[in-house]
């Protein structure tokens, strides 16, 4: 049996980065560039007006004011988009609209509010500043500057930029496949009548959304009976459409867990059996060829704890994330707590934030088939292996499991 | 023009949470419950065992321990997915494994591990607990117990709960189609080459990465040119097929700004134009019969800006989201900053955390067409309007806007 920090230190260590493939620019987003982008324009490509006003020479409203106007005779007018075939030298104005390129000999643009917005000539009541309400060719990106290097993460401003650039298609690392196999003669599938004996197979369905939840793609298989041709069939078929497999169930003490022996069978390299915690205490993880494999316990709650702690950040990894973890804050314990040493818990815990500290409390009981606590719940609290009693206004670590609109 | 508080008052008032669809249970993920789930069952359906062992009677290890066995001749065994036809009476045991349902007469399970897994007869190492090692039927769920209300935010330890209770197909608020369309005669499109004059269409792009970040659906309509009939036509299109409208440009003072003369003609009713901030000041918002439109200025920060802080929350709301805002923090202001009162402004910042403080500094210049310094934010600060000086050690409130991992 090792300890949780050593199965994840196992784990990471076994991951590799996905490879990239092109795709557009909009099915980019949410994916992490796999390669540097440079800019082959100046963005904004010329130098354009920031205001809906008049184009002028700044030097002609020395000394401008409402008492004092400056007329200037009107040359034209530019819209955005327009191609600029005039030029303004003392004594005259254009008029211009925001967006459009500032004509040739034209130093600053003096805004339609300033203005008595004439048509022929124009009266201005202020003095302005030379470069005013111009932005400036370049002044977002440079031609061959770097814009982003290897590993961003793509976001809404990292595509607005990317749009503004002209990459129509981008590199990005590929989505990991992550097939899922329940196992178990007791399970019955959703849709079914719930025979004596039998429960629903639930686990198919929470790690679904729990890989998607990562930007994933999730390849449900049917559900395995617990017999080794059903098994072996099943799994191969799952590495054979995926990056990483994950099986429920079949891997605690029992006779008929098959998934081990299955796996064995396989050639699979068995990494560990058995971390120290609770739930979860009959985790799995195996190599197989490139493929890595998940034998997760096949209660509910062990499931969507241990994919938590140690499946989402190997998926994250995969996708070439380089922030893998949920946030983790200190949190003030609402409860005592006591357990034995030997194994870490992960407790199911609702956390509230006031005047910037955390608080926690517990959101029911935590037996690892009880899903209603893990739905109350918003965070993870760890309580490590050598503790043996928490008492209210300890401190302990919270993994918060959220998303963010939610805390 | 108004205060973005009262703007954003104004809209939150208009918005209405959309009607209901029933889906299979994977895609209802990430959506909203429309109805209230009583479950038919108990969870788990039945008493079972919750490891691999022996079902006995409690009374008959009274004493035991390695020193002095207890032996109980063995009546069969029974696994996950059988179900029992046996009793078990005093001086009997049944080799069960996890999930199997407790057989009649027995009253606790023994775990494997604290006996010598005999097959004709085992020898128990130690006395075993009533009760121990048995998960109660409808422990998780009782039968005709309410497990969610409407409203409930659906993430996978839902999606677990509802499988298990055998909800195939669950009612959800339907997902928003949110129309986009960039206006102006200066735009190009991404795979376009850039004429003179022309900058290239990044809005409609950043804005469908938007929208898709709030669970909703996108729906890019082609870029409108400056004349009435184009965008009337777009607009027309746009109001068709979706819930929500953005324009983006077109609502500044600019005598070809066409949106806003469009939507009168339209008969739109205009809520707001103009708002006291910085970027964004010309956004306006309209109603059009049951049709919410957002008039969102051209500048490519703007409109990201103007999204984030008003489109995001009614999109959220729309969906029957209870939580409708970023996450929103104290953080201490690492520069000095000097603005003039009348206008709020919203800063784009990298916030950090330390010991529990947020500390945040600017990106970079902050002029409304820089996307470099939105790429480079990772939250939103808020400088009130009728601040003038923000100093290094000052409060400011900010809003998270990345996702959970990275912060």
């Amino acid at each position: 049996m090792i300890k949780p920090e050593e199965a994840l230190r196992i784990i990471l260590e076994e991951v590799r980065i996905q490879p990239f493939e092109e795709v557009e620019l909009i099915d980019s987003f949410g994916r992490v560039l796999a390669e540097d982008v440079i800019s082959d324009i100046n963005v904004p490509p010329f130098d354009n007006s920031a205001m809906d006003g008049y184009a002028i020479v700044a030097s002609d409203t020395a000394g401008a004011s409402k008492k004092s106007l400056r007329r200037l005779k009107i040359l034209g007018e530019l819209k955005a988009g327009d191609v600029s075939n005039f030029e303004v030298t003392s004594g005259f104005a254009l008029k211009i609209m925001t967006g459009a390129p500032i004509p040739l000999g034209a130093d600053t643009v003096v805004k339609k509010e300033d203005t008595d917005l004439g048509d022929d000539e124009v009266s201005i009541f202020c003095e302005v500043e030379k470069g005013k309400n111009i932005r400036l060719a370049g002044e977002d990106v440079i031609k061959g500057e770097r814009i982003f290097p290897t590993g961003v993460h793509i976001r809404p401003q990292e595509i607005g930029l990317l749009a503004s650039l002209g990459k129509s298609k981008v590199k990005v690392f590929k989505l990991p496949t992550v097939a899922i196999l329940s196992t178990g003669d007791e399970l019955v599938e959703i849709d079914e009548p719930l025979a004596p004996g039998k429960i629903r197979n639930s686990n198919t369905y929470s790690l679904m959304a729990q890989v998607i939840s990562c930007g994933a793609r999730p390849f449900p298989l049917e559900i395995a009976r617990d017999n080794v041709d059903a098994t072996k069939r099943l799994i191969e078929k799952g590495l054979e459409v995926s990056d990483t497999l994950l099986t429920t169930g079949g891997v605690s003490m029992g006779d008929y867990d098959v998934v081990k022996d299955v796996l064995d069978d396989l050639g699979a390299e068995l990494k560990f059996w058995k971390v120290a915690q609770k739930p979860g205490m009959p985790l799995a993880f195996w190599r197989l060829g490139e493929k890595l494999i998940f034998g997760l316990p096949g209660n509910p709650v062990s499931t969507i704890v241990c994919f938590e702690e140690y499946v989402r950040p190997i998926i994250l990894k995969m996708m070439g994330r380089s922030h893998i973890f949920r946030p983790e804050v200190d949190a003030i314990f609402e409860h005592d707590l006591q357990k034995k040493s030997g194994r870490a818990f992960f407790v199911r815990v609702n956390v509230k934030t006031k005047d910037g500290k955390h608080y926690v409390s517990l959101t029911g009981p935590q037996g690892s088939g009880i899903l209603k606590s893990m739905s109350l719940a918003n965070g993870i609290a760890i309580i490590p292996s050598e503790t043996t009693l928490v008492k209210t206004g300890d401190k302990v670590k919270v993994h918060l499991i959220d998303l963010p609109e939610d805390h």
